[in-house]
């Protein structure tokens, strides 16, 4: 296993889930499911899920994600574009799971909200691009760790009240 | 795959799993890790992880976990117990990571919570007897529907504030 190809590979995904959450600085902001509900009479995806929050991720996601590959070049644009869409969309399925268990905007699930992205986006990439499956079980093992210390990092910043 | 099969081979995880709460009832408690810390400095398990906890779960998780095999005779007694026990440390065995990432005790994680136990439990027992993988990807797939059945359950009796 590459290391340095691992976390090339987990960095547009992460840049992508990560910047998402910068639409909330936004005044007004377009919910992806319109406001819409389910068959089971709540939202789809629910407010946290915005079109601006999804072209902010997308964006940063493809070009923050594939800015390391101008010296290392293991990924092209391309690859980091498709790593960081299946990203954005692992995300809306994990906000889809939860709101159909009842769990509001916001509500911690661990490790729901961390390998949704992350595992869509490396199992979208495989059906283009072959990559090992120690890659994928890696990514599993590193989460909790990469968890812990942006969660730190966000208390420390004052942008989290718990470290946790 | 043998549905029959299926929900007497999770039968006696839940069973265990659930049963083990009953422990909070009692007055005097003996926690797993003896209010010792790790490492890190924070609790091992934590003080929701008893050993009055534990031993309710293996022995509601081995008889009542049994008793649906006086009918239909697929598990064993030793069966039952084995879930049960694996069950209970894949359940230590969360507490230890959410410790690790800091959270407190009872802090909701999904859908480790309902994971850890399961798949050390079904893990541990294809090491002694052999179940084929559909029975370990069905406990994934079958997971949240069980988690928001129980959920519900537990609101609509008022054990839980919320339906989450």
């Amino acid at each position: 296993m590459d290391l340095l190809y691992f976390f090339l590979l987990i960095w547009p995904p992460y840049v992508a889930n990560g910047s998402a959450v910068l639409a909330n600085k936004f005044k007004i902001r377009h919910p992806i499911d319109f406001g819409k509900t389910f068959v089971d009479g709540r939202r789809i995806f629910g407010d946290g899920k915005t079109y601006e929050g999804f072209l902010i991720g997308l964006s940063t996601g493809t070009f923050i994600g594939y800015a390391p590959n101008l010296l290392y070049k293991h990924l092209s644009l391309l690859d980091a574009f498709v790593l960081s869409i299946a990203a954005l969309l692992g995300d809306l399925f994990g906000a889809f799971i939860k709101r159909r268990l009842c769990m509001p905007r916001g509500y911690p699930a661990f490790p729901l909200d961390q390998l949704d992205f992350l595992l869509t986006s490396l199992a979208v990439y495989t059906l283009y691009k072959d990559i090992s499956v120690e890659y994928i079980i890696a990514a599993v093992i590193i989460t909790p760790l990469i968890h812990r210390i942006t969660n730190y990092i966000a208390y420390y910043l004052r942008l989290k009240k718990e470290p946790w």
